[in-house]
């Protein structure tokens, strides 16, 4: 069932697949404008188009999957498949964990094809459980804001509140500069029939306000040890403003890590001087692009996880 | 001196000017790329100008002026002119009180001419002593954020405290949808030497919490006489985000309401989903704007005005 709600992007087939002994990657940067695939001959190619966000959020999981799936069906050197997808993206733990699990278990002699096709079960099963947690903390007549694209824990949860019977509008900010709000975020939901309004990104606190915006929910890039999260830039923005106006903050993880370390990923400058390939800004000026923000956990009021919500 | 400090679009030539019996508006919409000005022929052009966001901040009170003087010179029944003007930009109670107090002047039997310049003199001694309140309270090694286009006040205070030898970077963000903070900030901080960064509209908290940004310092399109202010969409989430780091946070004001009335305006939501002429979302989607934001006193350190810094 839970297949039929997802939007098609969210599908196996609008994330990654493999065909003729490539690897498929939809282009999430063209979308909702162009269905466009990136065509991976190897694992170098696949790791390259992560590093350039051909896709993201979950989708670099996905594709990291099938590409060692591709890969071990070569016979390759697994180790260097591993270590080269697992840099692609520093920030993503979940991708990285999951190749070296697999490594494990064909090491212990594991056919590979059922150990990739085990761990897409079970992180299906995880997001069929996480939606439903979701959906039970979305009160009838909630205004949900989220940030960026929190994909199929998030879509899930709000589809779950809907077909419950619950009344529920979901504001959206466009995320620059990649725009996955504006691109993906909205476009899933318009997809699924539910409501959505597309603001800028700071327009949040006006419609705290306002009390339009009375939940908050996003993913999280990790859930740290300690409780805190890294996600999105702008997520801690968010944070900060719903807790002023006392709204609760609710992160979905898949993982909660086993320490309190991370890296900051800053992008280039460059990247915000421009909106889709359109210059805004004089060629001279400088910019900063922070990737992710660091929210502290007293600003989060749950954190839901395959396993239950921790508060 | 204070006119050699300014950037060339906060000149009285870079906002607007009467030439062969017609009104010259320089086109912010169009900055940095190209300085075209619109030509207005009488008040009802003037006014729609001022509607469709030719200028904005400042520039709508100097338009007015002008318009004024130009329709006094054709004998044009300043009643009409005055009222028009005035409901061109809601939020802009400034441009409205000084229309007024110009027929006032003229019903009481003075010369036109002589009025509006004696306006003209009035509000470039108002920034000169709003910079020098500003400047006072910049620090040294101070990261400053602020929002939208701020213009005199706030460029010369940053200026002024340069010059005095203090050390100061300003953070910028592109303030979406007509990204003010990435054509006329930016590029008017670049002219005048200063240093500068453009961010995106939410990467504010980041640059917080990493200390890089240690004031915040804006215009204000009102200030209540509760000592509350509306400024651009987007102040809000900023003034949070300070109180929460405990950044203080000033705003400019040329004066002070006389009541606590505002109105708000929404505008289209069809500006929210694109940039610049780009779509950026679905066509079908729905998108919100809601242009200023109410920002409570107990949020804000100190309003900047000409009389003085009111704590």
């Amino acid at each position: 069932m839970m297949k039929d709600l997802l939007p098609f992007i969210l599908t196996h087939e609008g994330i990654s697949y493999i065909k003729d002994d490539a690897l498929y990657i939809l282009d999430r940067r063209k979308l909702p404008f162009e269905r466009k695939y990136i065509v991976c001959k190897d694992y170098k190619e696949a790791a390259k188009a992560i590093s350039d966000m051909v896709t993201q959020g979950g989708g670099p999981l996905e594709v990291a999957l099938n590409t060692f799936l591709l890969e071990s069906r070569r016979n390759s050197n697994l180790d260097d498949v591993v270590k080269t997808l697992s840099s692609s993206r520093k920030t993503n733990t979940t991708m990285k964990e999951s190749l070296y699990h697999l490594l494990d278990c064909v090491r212990k002699g594991e056919d590979a094809e059922k150990a990739v096709s085990s761990l897409f079960s079970y992180y299906d099963e995880c997001y069929d459980r996480m939606s439903s947690f979701g959906a039970s903390l979305i009160k009838d007549g909630d205004g949900i804001l989220t940030r960026c694209f929190a994909e199929h824990s998030f879509l899930l949860s709000v589809k779950k509140a809907v077909l419950s019977g619950k009344d529920v509008k979901v504001y959206v900010p466009e995320t620059r500069p990649y725009l996955q709000g504006a691109r993906l975020t909205i476009s899933s939901l318009t997809e699924m029939g539910i409501g959505a309004y597309l603001i800028t990104d700071a327009m949040m606190a006006n419609l705290m306000n306002e009390k339009k915006i009375t939940l908050y929910m996003t993913a999280s890039d990790r859930y740290l040890k300690n409780g805190s999260i890294i996600n999105k830039t702008g997520t801690l923005a968010d944070a900060i403003c719903a807790s002023y106006f006392n709204i609760p903050y609710y992160a979905f993880a898949l993982k909660r890590s086993s320490n309190d370390d991370y890296e900051m990923e800053y992008r280039r400058g460059e990247e915000v001087k421009q909106i889709a390939g359109v210059r805004i800004a004089p060629e001279s000026c400088e910019a900063l692009y922070p990737a992710f923000d660091f929210v502290d956990r007293t600003l989060i009021s749950a954190v839901i996880t395959p396993e239950g919500i921790n508060e």
